[in-house]
């Protein structure tokens, strides 16, 4: 019998943020495609995931050349990564992508998915607690309430995309904060969203980080999995 | 010993939706502290929660008027549900609210939460799965990518305020779609986002329903719980 292709969201980094559907689903699986990125996100999922992984689970690595317009470009590295997970569900084993939050939002799965939707195979997706949801409860901050607009804003995207976003919403949910912290507590400032925000970074993982007055850490250097909660005044 | 307040988040519909932390926490609840409103989100969240409770566990009611600017106008109501909880907890019992989705995100639970925070009293918030992941999983339809900014916007706000948000961002998440359900598939036609659209009414829960067309589907009469995801073309 051919195997299962699964995308799993293991949830922002305490274990037990997985959701029952994401552990069964992990117990099944024979083989973990993990990126073979400089970003360590896939291996921060795989920690995440180990209590409930089989003690025999095969890791694949795979390199994903990130590239604009990927869907119509799809590299050779992409269809050699394909070939390789087709081969392993015809030989029945199950096999998984673990994604750190949600798999549909922000990640590297929704390439994978891509490439793998149109085929004659079964695809099962479950969702997992993406990182601000998990900030709010911790710091028991609202993310959004009553007829609020939120808007979530990669902070690596252009300054004038970011602000414009950010200006159109009553809350904010600020994303990947580190190589440009201090532009963007500048422009928070600017937009008399500064004092109120909070940061926090690697929630529920080790090292986790929080900044409360976030003016004050001008110059830090932060991890990549930082995110900012704020909200118009 | 004096009891935790727990605020939990139990996902969208699907009971394996549920996090490990969740399931540990609703199994510890003496008492639930259910909404007695007109809309139904409280009961929802109570048949979802179900598996995991005590046998005995009781349910209290009461009543959450919702007025504007609540921090500052904290109505008798209000403080006779705070005495209630407090009490409850002086006895030694484990109190909690259960939300459907996430409890930071467009939550009764967050007036809860402030009415309860500067109390002398443990308070464990525990996050969920929101409605627009499972959705994202549900349909294979990623929520947001790449550097691209994503808005999430009560259809209930003025419309004004929705088209804006609408098309300051690359992605959008529409909720509670259902009084309105015309004019924002016209405002969407309107931005060129109405072609690739999904709708999901009460996903994972019974009588759950899919629409991909929704401009063929104007005049139907929707479920509270719908939620539009969308993107540029």
């Amino acid at each position: 019998m051919r195997g299962i292709f699964y995308g799993i969201g293991v949830g922002p980094g305490d274990p037990e943020l997985l959701t029952v559907k994401a552990i069964r689903a992990i117990e099944k699986v024979d083989v973990l495609i993990a990126p073979k990125t400089e970003k360590k996100d896939g291996s921060v999922a795989l920690s995440i995931a180990k209590p409930y992984l089989k003690d025999d689970v095969e890791i694949v690595y795979q390199v994903f050349p990130m590239v604009k317009g990927f869907a119509e470009n799809s590299t050779e590295a992409w269809e050699q990564n394909k070939k390789e997970i087709l081969e392993l569900l015809e030989a029945g084993k199950n096999v998984a992508f673990l994604t750190l939050g949600d798999p549909m939002f922000y990640s590297t799965y929704i390439y994978v998915y891509r490439l793998l939707e149109h085929e004659d195979i079964e695809i099962q997706t479950i969702p997992g607690i993406p990182a601000f949801a998990a900030i709010g409860s911790l710091m028991g901050y609202p993310i959004v309430e009553g007829d609020d607009v939120l808007s979530i804003v990669p902070a690596t995207a252009p300054p004038e995309k970011v602000e414009k976003a950010v200006q159109a919403a009553d809350n904010v949910v600020l994303m990947k904060v580190y190589k440009n912290f201090d532009e963007v507590t500048d422009m928070l400032a600017r937009n008399d969203m500064a004092k109120q925000a909070v940061l926090v970074s690697r929630a529920g993982l080790p090292n986790e980080k929080i900044i409360r007055d976030i003016e004050e850490h001008k110059g830090e250097k932060l991890n990549y999995l930082s995110t900012i909660l704020t909200r118009k005044n």
